[in-house]
């Protein structure tokens, strides 16, 4: 991780700062803990970031997130390219009145949207896990969500990490 | 604050993202503690996430801004509009070799930039606040850096609660 370590602060919090959708204080605060000595070192130090935050902190970062399929201004170019792979527009358009229902249905009943890693997820896949996970209870969810965004953040920080800059590594 | 209090989660996000710079999360946390009575209610919500986030998050939250008078991409036109009032370009201008060597050095010594509340201190003060709380210890500064934080925040809420959306309140 050579590279990745010899970032000045700015320069990996600019690099990282998108691992956790719209929260670039996770990248922020890890950056003390170089220098890491692997891509999974990296990633276990913002796993562990995520689950001391103060349980608003955890809703919070859910809420970084925006709800599936619906047109949003704060949804990231990452996270609009992961719903396309995953198949969301189609999802949209085939169960389009059930999808939205249910989004809201869940975003009003957790006060956060639903969080699925879109990537590891095929289109029923998610249909599937919206209109289950609704039935959760809120403590149940949060986590649930949680451990989603450690799973996304994963898979991005593997795609930033290319191999290109694993070879400097 | 009714029409602060009847914003979607998502638009309450936007309009309040940058009230700490580049930390979205702390408003997309506060949220929940709805409905706010007075705009200091809000700021009191404000205060208190961002002193019970971990050691490493309130650091993350000072590397969040920018060097002062240096450019950066992560600068957001909010602190460049405040630095710019606070006569930030023209202490660069006649001080600019001490003040960048003061800069880096403090950066170095606490590993976060040098934060304070520009709308409230005249150029000499800066360059003054610079020099002095250099000497301070990480703590000390962690804290006075912290306590910055939260001015900024008072100021650009009560600049983004204009009359007019006061007058809704």
């Amino acid at each position: 991780m050579s590279h990745v370590n010899s970032l000045s602060d700015e320069d990996f919090i600019t690099t990282f700062g998108n691992l956790v959708e719209n929260c670039p204080l996770v990248a922020a605060s890890v950056v003390s803990c170089r220098p890491f000595n692997s891509l999974m070192h990296l990633h276990a130090e913002i796993c562990s970031f995520i689950d001391e935050l103060p349980l608003k902190g955890r809703e919070g970062i859910l809420r970084g997130f925006s709800m599936l399929g619906l047109p949003s201004l704060q949804q990231t170019e990452e996270s609009r390219r992961e719903s396309k792979v995953a198949g969301v527009p189609e999802l949209v358009k085939s169960h389009g009145t059930e999808f939205n229902n249910l989004n809201k249905s869940y975003s009003l009943k957790f006060g956060f949207p639903f969080v699925i890693c879109t990537w590891l997820n095929k289109e029923e896949d998610i249909l599937h896990g919206l209109r289950s996970r609704l039935h959760n209870s809120p403590e149940e969810e949060l986590h649930t969500g949680i451990e989603e965004v450690k799973k996304i953040a994963l898979l991005r920080l593997k795609n930033l990490v290319s191999d290109d800059m694993d070879s400097k590594m």
